[in-house]
C-alpha cells in the first residue's frame, strides 16, 4: 500500500504536507489569530510555493493580491486553509471541489465538538469533499507543519522565527501539540512534520501512519490519539510501519472517567483501554505515559543512528544519589545495569577508587584528577565500548564542569552505541543552550533523569520489535 | 521534645542553621570550589554574623583576617565549615571541641563512601565529636542553606546572586539537591532551609525532622532519603510532625538492584522497600516518585494557605485534550472530577455552549467571547466557589493569551480553595517568568500538567492525614 499515483485519496493526503501552491481563506485583518496569521507565517517561514489569500472584501493583503474565491485563482491549488465561520464551509468546499483542490485544512470550529447542528454541518462538509476526492484535515485544527518545505499553517502567532528541521514527525488530537504551544525554538527540537487531527472528520491516524510510514524524511512517528477510528486497519498498518521505524503513542483515557470525557472533546467514542494497550503492543507500537515523554522520547531515535543490542545500561554520573535513582528507572523500563568486564572494572578502580562500578560515579574524582576532561572522555569511551555495555545514560551539570563540547564530540565520535543525557543546573537558559548543542552532537538530552533512562529502555524495546519483525519476514 | 536549652545535642543541630559566627577552614586560593568559595558566598549572600577564615598559611583573604586555627579566634564560634583533606579532620575537630564549637559541616570527602581506611577515619571523627557534644553534618556534603539568615555553605560557585526566601525546607542525601544544582534563581523557588546529609555520620533525617518540625519558618518538609537510620524513632517523630506540617519523601531503592547500589553510595544499608512504604504511610509521610515532584509538590502547601476539603477537582483548561489527560492524572492520585451544581452548569452553558462540564474548556470561547479576561475571571471564580468543587487545576498558555496577571490576582482574591496551574508556551524564559509571578500570587505553577494535578491530590491526602491526626488527639 505505497503512495499511489494520480489523485487517489492517499496521494491527496500528501497534498497536506507537500502542496505546490496554497490558498488561505478568511479575514486578513491584522491580529494574533486567523487567516492573516496563516498567510503571514507561510511567507515568514519561507514556504516554497505560491500563497493565495482568498476573501471577496480585500484587494491586497501582506503585499499579495487577494482573490474573491479559489475559482478566481489562475494557478492550480493543492491545499486550502480555511479560517471562516462554520456555516460558510459547505459553500467554500463546493468551490474547492470545482477548482480541483486536493486537500483542505479546516481551522474553523463549531462542528461536531460543539452541538448537533455542528455535527450535521460536519457531515455535509464530508459529503461534499468525498465526492471530489478532496481530503479534509479537521475541523477544529491548527493544521500542519513541514519544515522541509517551510510549510506552517498555524493560525496563532508564532513567537519564534524558525524551526530546526529534522526527522521527528508528531501528530496529535489537540492543538497543544501544535507548533505554537511548544518551545521548539528554544530547544532546537528537530521537527519534520506535525499534524493536528482536530475532529478527524476525514483524515485520521490511519492516513498519517501510512503517509509518514512511507515518508523518507520521517525517522520516528509520535502520535497523541484520543481514539482510533478503525482499530483493525490501524493495527495492520502499524505492524508494517513499525518494522521500518518506531511508532510512539500517547493515548489518554486510561480511566473510565477520562474515556467518558473524550466523548465530549472530539465527539467520538474511545474504546476499552486494556484492549487498545494489548493490541498496540502486538502491533509493535510503543505507548508512553505523558506529553513530555511523547515529545522527548523520539529524540533517542532521531538524533543518533544506532539501537542498543541488549538491555545492559551503564549509568555514568557525577552524583551517586542520581545514579541510584537511575537504577530504579532502568528496572522500570526493562533495562538492567551493565557489569563492565573485570579488566575494565579493574582499570577504572586503578584510576580512581570505586569507579569500576555501575553507576560509574565521577563526582568524587572531579576535584582530584588532573586533566579531568581527557580522563573523563577516555573513561566514558572505555565503559561504552566494553562488550558488556549496550547503552549509557549520562548525568551532567549544565555548565559542563571542567568539560567542553569537544569532550562530548570526542566521545560521540568514538562510540557507536546509544547514549542519552540528563543535564541539570542553576540557569534554565544555560541548560537549554547546552542541551541543544549536545542534541546536535548526537547525544540526546532529556529534561528529567528518569526520562533519559526510559528513552534507552524504549530504544531497546524497539530494537526487539524490529528484530522480531525481521525474523517473521 | 521541643528545642531544649543549653548545648544539648538537639540545640546544637540548630547551630547548623542559626549560628551567630562561623569559621571556614580550608584553602583560600581563588577558584570554583572550596573554602574560598564558602567564605566568599557567606559574604555575598549577606550572612548575618561574623565569618572567620581559618588557615595557618594565609594572613588575609577576601578582605578578612585569616586565623591559624579556631583556637586563635577571639569570639565564640557556633559553626565551622571544613573543606580540607580527610586525614586532617581528627586534628581539626579536636581543636573545635576545645573551642566549644557546636556544629561542624564536613564538606571533605574520602570517608566511609571511599574505602575501609576512610570508614575508620569517619568513626574517629564521630568519637571526638560525641565527647564534645559537637554535631557533625556530613562528611561528603555541600552543607546547608538558611535564607532567613543569609547562610549558604555551598563549596561550589553559585551562578545566581540571591535566593527568594520562603518556607519550603529541603533535605537530601545528595549534593544534587544542593543550591548549586537547582535553578532556584530563575524559578524564584521559595526556599527556607536546605540540608545535604552527605554520609550522615552524625546528624541525620531524625535530627532534621525534629528541628524542621519545630521550626516556625518551615511550612513543609521535603526529604530525599536513601535510607533511614533509626526507622522506629523516625516514624514516631514523623507522626508528631505530620500533624502540624506535611512531610514529603523521595526514597529511591524501589528495586532490589537500586537498594544494593545504595550501599556503595553512602556506605549504609537500605531496608526493604515495601516495609518502608507501609510504615511511612502510617506515620502520615507522603511519598513521591521523582526528584521533580520532591521539589515542586511542596509549592501546593507553601504558596497558598488552604487545603482541599474533599477530593473533587475542577479541571479548567484552554485545551480539551489536556483536560482529558487531567482526568487520568486525577484518577491516579485519588481525585475525582467535580460536578458543578446544576444551576452553575446551566449558567455556564448559557454563556457558552458545553462550558458547564468538567473539564471546563475555555479554548473554543477565546476568539468569540467579548471582554474575555473579565468573563474568564468571573467564570473561574464561579466554578471554584461552587460547593461541589474542592480545588482546581488550571491550564494556561505562557503568554496568558488575552488575560493579565490582574486576572489571576482577582481570582486568587476571591477564592480560598487550593489551585495549581500548568503553564506551557513557546518561550522557556517567558514561561519561567510568568510562572514565578503566578507563584507569587499564590497560584503554584508546575512544569508538567500531571504534576499540577498530583499536587492537589497530595494536598487532599495531607488534609486527610491532618484530620485523622486531630481526631486521634
Amino acid at each position: 500500500m505505497g503512495i499511489e499515483s494520480g489523485t487517489s485519496p492517499q496521494n491527496n493526503v500528501a497534498a497536506l504536507f507537500e502542496p505546490r501552491n496554497v490558498a488561505v481563506i478568511g479575514s486578513f485583518k491584522e491580529g494574533w489569530f486567523g487567516a492573516y496569521i496563516v498567510a503571514k507565517q507561510l511567507l515568514d517561514f519561507g514556504f516554497r510555493g505560491k500563497v493565495y489569500p482568498i476573501n471577496p472584501n480585500y484587494d491586497t493583503a501582506l503585499g499579495l493580491r487577494v482573490y474573491p474565491s479559489v475559482l478566481d485563482v489562475p494557478d492550480p491549488i493543492d491545499l486550502v486553509i480555511v479560517v471562516t465561520a462554520a456555516r460558510t464551509l459547505p459553500g467554500i468546499l463546493q468551490q474547492c471541489a470545482q477548482k480541483g483542490v486536493k486537500a483542505a485544512i479546516i481551522v474553523s470550529d463549531g462542528f461536531a465538538e460543539r452541538d448537533e447542528a455542528g455535527a450535521r454541518l460536519q457531515q455535509d462538509m464530508v459529503a461534499i469533499a468525498r465526492r471530489a476526492n478532496l481530503r479534509l484535515l479537521g475541523p477544529n485544527t491548527v493544521g500542519v507543519v513541514n519544515t522541509a518545505k517551510g510549510l506552517l499553517t498555524n493560525p496563532y502567532l508564532m513567537e519564534y522565527g524558525k524551526f530546526t528541521p529534522g526527522s521527528i514527525s508528531l501528530c496529535s488530537q489537540t492543538g497543544i501539540l501544535g507548533s505554537q504551544a511548544l518551545p521548539l525554538g528554544d530547544t532546537r527540537y528537530r521537527i519534520g512534520k506535525m499534524c493536528d487531527f482536530g475532529n478527524k472528520c476525514d483524515v485520521n491516524e490511519l492516513d498519517l501512519l501510512e503517509y509518514l510510514g512511507n515518508d523518507p524524511q520521517t525517522s520516528v512517528i509520535a502520535m497523541h490519539l484520543e481514539d482510533i477510528k478503525d482499530g483493525q486497519a490501524f493495527l495492520e498498518k502499524a505492524r508494517k510501519v513499525t518494522a521500518k521505524k518506531p511508532v510512539i503513542i500517547l493515548k489518554p483515557g486510561r480511566t473510565e472517567l477520562s474515556a467518558k470525557a473524550l466523548v465530549s472533546h472530539t465527539g467520538s467514542l474511545a474504546g476499552e483501554d486494556r484492549v487498545y494497550s494489548q493490541a498496540l503492543k502486538q502491533a509493535g507500537v510503543i505507548r508512553v505515559d505523558t506529553l513530555r515523554e511523547l515529545i522527548e522520547i523520539p529524540k533517542v531515535f532521531a538524533y543518533q543512528n544506532c539501537l542498543p543490542s541488549g538491555n545492559r545500561v551503564a549509568l555514568i554520573t557525577i552524583s551517586g544519589g542520581i545514579g541510584v535513582m537511575g537504577i530504579d528507572a532502568a528496572a522500570e523500563c526493562g533495562l538492567t545495569p551493565a557489569h563492565v568486564a573485570p579488566d575494565t572494572a579493574q582499570k577504572l578502580d586503578e584510576i580512581f577508587t570505586s569507579l569500576g562500578k555501575n553507576p560509574v560515579d565521577f563526582g568524587p574524582a572531579i576535584p582530584l584528577v588532573p586533566d579531568f576532561a581527557k580522563w573523563y572522555s577516555e573513561t566514558v569511551v572505555q565503559v561504552l565500548n566494553d562488550d558488556n555495555v549496550d547503552c549509557a545514560a549520562l548525568v551532567m551539570y549544565g555548565g559542563l564542569l571542567l568539560l567542553s563540547m569537544e569532550t562530548f564530540a570526542d566521545i560521540r565520535r568514538k562510540v557507536s552505541k546509544p547514549m542519552t543525557m540528563w543535564l541539570y543546573g542553576q540557569r534554565l537558559a544555560a541548560v537549554a543552550e547546552w542541551g541543544g548543542l549536545l542534541d546536535d552532537l548526537g547525544i540526546p538530552v532529556y529534561s528529567e533523569w528518569p526520562t533519559a533512562v526510559k528513552a534507552l529502555g524504549i530504544a531497546h524495546q524497539y530494537a526487539k520489535i524490529r528484530e522480531e519483525s525481521m525474523l517473521k519476514g
